[in-house]
C-alpha cells in the first residue's frame, strides 16, 4: 500500500462485538479510488441491496478518500455510505469538518458497521486501540451535549466526534449524522440507519500523518491549487465572504428560488433572510473552516434569543425559509440549529413541513391532525420551529413528518404535493429555471439532490462556462460529466465547492500524486463513471423503476407563474432518452457491455 | 415599634458611600401603612419633585409592607418608588418572588437610596451587616448571570439578588428592576434610574422573622384568608391554572383585546397564543408561586429552541402578541425572555414596537430608519425578538425605541399614534369596551396602567359584582374605590391578585392584626385615599398638568370597528367631572380641605 491510504479498514460487528482490521486491495483503491466509490463497492458486495435499510442487514460504512486528512486544499471530507430509509436507494452522504481527517489520521480509510446492537453503543478509536462501550446514558442526548460528553470521557478534548441525536435515535427517514457539533452527513437518513444500529457515537483520535509518495511533488499541487482557490472570485471572495448564502439574492434574481412548496421561483421575502441580511442584522459573528479549507465557508452565528451555533448554509435556510414561506430570519436560523442539534437534515425537514403546510393550506390535511402543534400555514415562524423539534422526537404530527414529504403527501391523498425525486427532497432550485439541473435531479442516484451533479454552475453562475438555463439540447451530456466529475470529487476525500474553481487536470494531479497511481485524466474520469453505474446497479437491485428517473409533476406540468422564468417547465422528456444513450443505458439499465466497459461485469 | 415592621430604614447615599439606619416614626406607619404608602410620603420629603429623574437627585425607595414576609397569603411584594424617567411623574413599580420577604427578614422595611455612584456598585446586605461594593465586573451583565455571580461571590446561594440588566445601565426609559431571575418590578423605568445611580444590584440575605403583636390571632386570620384563596374560582382555580394567560380568550371574546397597536379589539390569532396554548404546545413545564403564595401563577417555561424561563405573563404575551400582530408564541416567548434578562417592561416595549410598526406600515417611519433591521410590519416575530435586544443597547433604531411610544411617535410627527397616558404605555385592555377601565387609565398616578384600579374585574370579570361595561353611570365612584383599595394593597405588601378573593375588611383583619393598630375599614381606607392624594401632589409638584388626564386620541374619537364593542369610544367626559367630584379635587387638583381633611395639609 502506498501513498494517502490509511492502508487498512476497520470492520465491526456491531451484532457480536467483533472488531477487525483487514488491507484494501490496491487494485480496488486504483478502481474505486475511496470514499464514496470505494464504500459502494463494498456496500455492494456485502449487502443485499434488497434488504429493509432498518434492518441489521444493512451495511453502514464510514469512507475518507485519499486526499482526506492531507494538506490538499479542503481535504478534510468523509461520506457515509449505506441503503436508505427515505429513498430505499443507495445512500451516500458528504460531510466536512474534522472528523474525516482524524479517521485517517488513527489510520483508517474505513470503518465498515455491520449487524446491530442490541443495547446502544459507542465506537472509541484511539489510534490502534478500538473498542466497542456501551452508550447507555448518552441515548437520548442532542448531539452537542453527546459530543462535549464523549470528548471529556475519552479524556482528550482534541478527538473528533460523529454521532445521531434524538432524530436517528427514532428511526427519522431523514435523520442524519453530526459530526463537530454542526457538520453534517446529511441527506438520505444515514442518521436512523446509524440509529436502528444502536450506534450512538462514534470518537476518534490520530496521530498519523498521511504521507504521499513523493511530498516535494504532492506538495507542490497542494500550493499550485490552494493558489487557484485563493484568486477564483467564487472560492476566493464570494464563499468566504457570505457563505453557500451568497446565493439567495442570485437565485432569487435568477427566478428559480423554489417558494412556497415550489408554488413560484421568487420569494417577496428574500431581503429579510438573505445572506446579506444575516452579516447585517449583526447574526454572523464569524466565518469557520474545515480542515485544511482556504475557503472557510461555515458561519458562526449568534441570536438576539442567546442561541448560537453554525449556520444556517444556503440549502437550509432556503428549506425553512422562502420553501415555507418565513421571513423571520431568526426562526429560521434557530430551526437550523434544532437540526443539528437534533440530528436532522434540513433540507428534507423543511421541504416536508413545507409540503404539510401546503396540504394544510388547501385543506387536504385537518387541524385536527395536528393535534396542539401550531396552525400550518406558509409564512408561520413558529411551525418551522416546533415542529422540527417535534420530528426528532416523533411527537403528534411530528410522528407523520418524520416520513418525509412523499409519505406524508402520499398519506394525504395527495402525492403530487411531494416535492421530490425518489422520495427524497428537492433543494433550493426551481429546476424551471435550470433544465439541466431537472434532469439531474430526476436522474440522481440518491434521488433529490443538488450535489450529485450541480448544474446550477453552468446554468445559471457561468462555471466553467455559461449555459442557456432554458435549452434542453446538450444538456445530458453535460449532466454525465458533472455526475461522473462528482464521484470522483466524492471518492477524493476533497469538498465539491473546489470544483468551482479546480478542473478535471487539476484533481487528477493530486489524486496521482497522493496515490502514486499514475492515473490519466481519461482513467479517472472512467473512475468516476464506473462508480456512477455501480450506484444505478445497487439501485436497480434494490428494486428502483428506471420510470422514478422522473420530477415531481408540478414541474413538468404547472408553468412557472412568474419572474425571468415565467411560463417554464421542465422538459425532461427532450433530456432523458438522450442521458440514457450517453450513459449506454438501455432503458434505464446499463447494457451488458457498459458494465463489462467499467469492469463491472 | 411593633408588629410585622422590621422597624428600620437602612438609608444609603449613593454619591458619599454613607450607610445610615434609622428607625421609621409608628405615627408615619399608622398614616401611610407601609411599602408604596411610606415610600411616597419618603420621596415627597427627600427630593424636588422638579428633579429631572435619571439625575442624582432622584431617590429610589425599596419598600416592603407590614405583610412582606410574614405567612399572609402571597405576602411577598415589594415596591420601587422614584421619579419616572418614562412620565416624568411618581414611579412605584410592585414585584413579587422572595426579595422583598428577605430583605424584611434582614431588617429592613426600606431602603432608601439617595446620591449617585460615580462607578458601578452593588448593595449587599446580611442582616446588620451593610455594604457598598463596587461592581465594575458586573456591569454590562444579563439579569440572570448577575444574581448567579453575585449569589456565589456572596456566598449563600440563599441570598436575593434584585439588579438591573442592560436596559438599566443604558437608561432605557422602561427598563425595570428584575428579581429573583424572573420578577419585575416592571413599569415607568424605575431601572434606569437604578442604572442612572450606577448601582447594579442589590444582594440580601436576613435570619429574622416578622412577628405579629398577637401571633395565634394574625394565624387565625391568616388561615381564614388562605382558605377564602384557596377556595374562590379565580384564585383557587383559573390562575394556578393557566396563570395570568387565562385572560386571552376572555379579554378577546369580550372584543377588548387590544390588537395592532389599538386598532381594533379582536385579535384572529389569539387561539394560537393564549394560555391554554402555551400548556397544549408543551411550553408550560411547572406553576411556580412566589413567597407563600398559595395561588402559584408564575409559569416556568421552556420552548423547542431550549430557551428556558418563567412567563410570559398574559400582559407580556399580549404586548408581542396581538398587539404586534404577531402570532407565534415561541418568538413572544423568546422575546419576554429577553425582556426579564435585559431589564426590560414588556407592556412598554411591547406596545413601542406596536407603535413603530404602525409608523412603518402608514408611511411615516421610513426603512432606512431601521439602518440593518427587520421591516416593521405588523405579525413580524423576528422584528419583536430583534429589536428587544437592540433597546436593551440602544443599538440602531432601538435608540429610538428605548425613548417610548410617546416620545417615538412625537419625534416622527405622529403623537396620535402613541398608546400611552402621561407617557406610559397602555396594557392589554381596550377600554372603549370598558368605560370604568378607560377612566381609570385617564387618571392613573403612574400613567397607562391597570394595576392603579383593575376595573376590568366588575366590568368584565362580574368581580365583586357584574358591570355593565358600556356603561359611565357611577364609575368614577367605582375607580376611586378600586384607586384607593389598591393604594392600601399595595401598601401592605401584599399581592392584588389576592382581591380576586379578599374584600377589604380581610386586609383590614390581617394589616390590624399585623401591626397591633387597631385599624377600622374607614380609617384603612383613608389611608389609600390619603395615598392617592400624595402621589397626586407629587405629580403636581413635578409639573403635570390635569389636562393629561386623558386617552389617546384613538379610544376617545374612533369608533371600535368589529366584535362586541363595534362602534364604540370611551365617553371620558362623561366620567371624568364626575371622578374629580368624588374625589374632592377641583380642575383636576386636591382642594386645601381636601388636603387637610386627608392630613396632607
Amino acid at each position: 500500500m502506498g501513498g494517502t491510504y490509511a492502508g487498512c479498514i476497520l470492520r465491526v460487528n456491531l451484532t457480536t462485538g467483533e472488531i477487525k482490521k483487514e488491507k484494501p486491495d490496491p487494485a480496488l483503491l486504483r478502481k474505486y479510488i475511496g470514499g464514496r466509490g470505494l464504500a459502494s463497492y463494498y456496500l455492494n458486495q456485502l449487502m443485499d441491496p434488497a434488504a429493509e435499510p432498518l434492518s441489521p442487514e444493512n451495511v453502514l460504512i464510514f469512507a475518507t478518500g485519499p486526499l482526506t486528512g492531507t494538506s490538499a486544499p479542503a481535504g478534510g471530507r468523509y461520506m457515509v455510505v449505506c441503503k436508505s430509509p427515505l429513498t430505499g436507494l443507495i445512500a451516500s452522504s458528504n460531510s466536512g469538518g474534522h472528523f474525516g481527517a482524524e479517521l485517517k489520521a488513527a489510520g483508517y480509510d474505513m470503518i465498515i458497521l455491520e449487524g446491530a446492537a442490541k443495547e446502544p453503543v459507542y465506537l472509541a478509536i484511539k489510534d490502534e486501540a478500538v473498542e466497542l462501550r456501551p452508550a447507555a446514558e448518552l441515548w437520548g442526548l442532542e448531539t452537542d451535549v453527546v459530543t462535549d460528553q464523549l470528548r471529556e470521557e475519552f479524556g482528550d478534548e482534541k478527538a473528533k466526534v460523529a454521532c445521531i441525536g434524538p432524530a436517528g435515535e427514532n428511526l427519522v427517514r431523514f435523520a442524519c449524522v453530526i459530526n463537530d457539533k454542526h457538520r453534517a452527513a446529511g441527506r438520505s437518513g444515514v442518521g436512523a440507519v446509524m440509529g436502528a444500529k444502536k450506534l450512538k457515537a462514534i470518537i476518534v483520535r490520530g496521530r498519523k500523518r498521511p504521507v504521499a509518495p513523493d511530498e516535494e511533488v504532492f506538495k507542490n499541487f497542494v500550493r499550485e491549487k490552494t493558489e487557484i482557490l485563493r484568486t477564483n472570485p467564487v472560492t476566493g471572495e464570494g464563499l468566504p465572504k457570505l457563505g453557500t448564502k451568497v446565493l439567495d439574492n442570485i437565485i432569487n434574481e435568477n427566478g428559480l428560488y423554489p417558494t412556497r412548496n415550489f408554488q413560484t421561483g421568487v420569494f417577496e421575502g428574500t431581503e429579510e433572510v438573505c445572506g446579506e441580511a444575516l452579516v447585517e442584522k449583526g447574526y454572523l459573528k464569524k466565518n469557520r473552516g474545515c480542515y485544511a479549507c482556504p475557503i472557510k465557508c461555515a458561519r458562526v452565528t449568534a441570536l438576539p434569543t442567546g442561541s448560537r451555533g453554525e449556520g444556517p448554509e444556503y440549502e437550509s435556510g432556503w428549506a425553512y425559509g422562502a420553501c415555507c414561506g418565513v421571513k423571520d430570519l431568526i426562526a429560521v436560523t434557530e430551526a437550523n440549529f434544532l437540526c443539528n442539534r437534533l440530528g436532522i437534515d434540513t433540507i428534507s425537514c423543511g421541504v416536508t413541513i413545507a409540503c404539510a403546510m401546503e396540504l394544510f393550506e388547501r385543506g387536504y390535511l385537518p387541524k385536527e391532525d395536528l393535534g396542539p402543534g401550531p396552525a400550518l400555514n406558509f409564512g408561520s415562524s413558529e411551525a418551522i420551529v416546533y415542529y422540527t423539534h417535534a420530528v426528532a422526537y416523533r411527537k403528534g404530527f411530528g410522528d407523520k413528518l418524520a416520513e418525509g414529504a412523499a409519505r406524508l403527501a402520499q398519506a394525504y391523498g395527495h402525492p403530487e404535493l411531494a416535492m421530490t425525486v425518489k422520495k427524497q427532497e428537492l433543494p433550493a432550485y426551481d429546476p424551471r429555471g435550470a433544465q439541466a439541473q431537472g434532469l439531474a435531479y430526476a436522474t440522481s442516484n440518491r434521488g433529490g439532490c443538488h450535489v450529485r451533479a450541480y448544474l446550477i454552475a453552468p446554468e445559471i453562475l457561468g462555471i466553467p462556462e455559461k449555459l442557456d438555463p432554458s435549452s434542453t439540447e446538450g444538456k445530458a451530456q453535460w449532466v454525465k460529466a458533472f455526475q461522473d466529475l462528482t464521484a470522483v470529487i466524492d471518492s477524493l476525500g476533497i469538498c465539491l465547492f473546489t470544483s468551482f474553481a479546480l478542473s478535471a487536470e487539476d484533481y487528477r494531479d493530486l489524486l496521482a500524486a497522493a496515490t502514486g497511481f499514475d492515473y490519466t485524466l481519461e482513467e479517472m474520469m472512467r473512475c468516476g463513471e464506473r462508480i456512477w453505474n455501480l450506484e444505478r446497479v445497487f439501485n436497480l437491485k434494490a428494486g428502483l423503476d428506471p420510470k422514478e428517473d422522473t420530477l415531481p409533476k408540478r414541474l413538468l406540468t404547472e408553468a412557472m407563474p412568474e419572474g425571468p422564468n415565467k411560463g417554464q417547465v421542465v422538459r425532461l422528456s427532450e433530456m432523458l432518452p438522450e442521458y440514457y444513450k450517453v450513459r449506454g443505458w438501455e432503458e434505464g439499465r446499463p447494457t451488458p457491455e457498459k458494465l463489462r466497459e467499467l469492469d463491472l461485469a
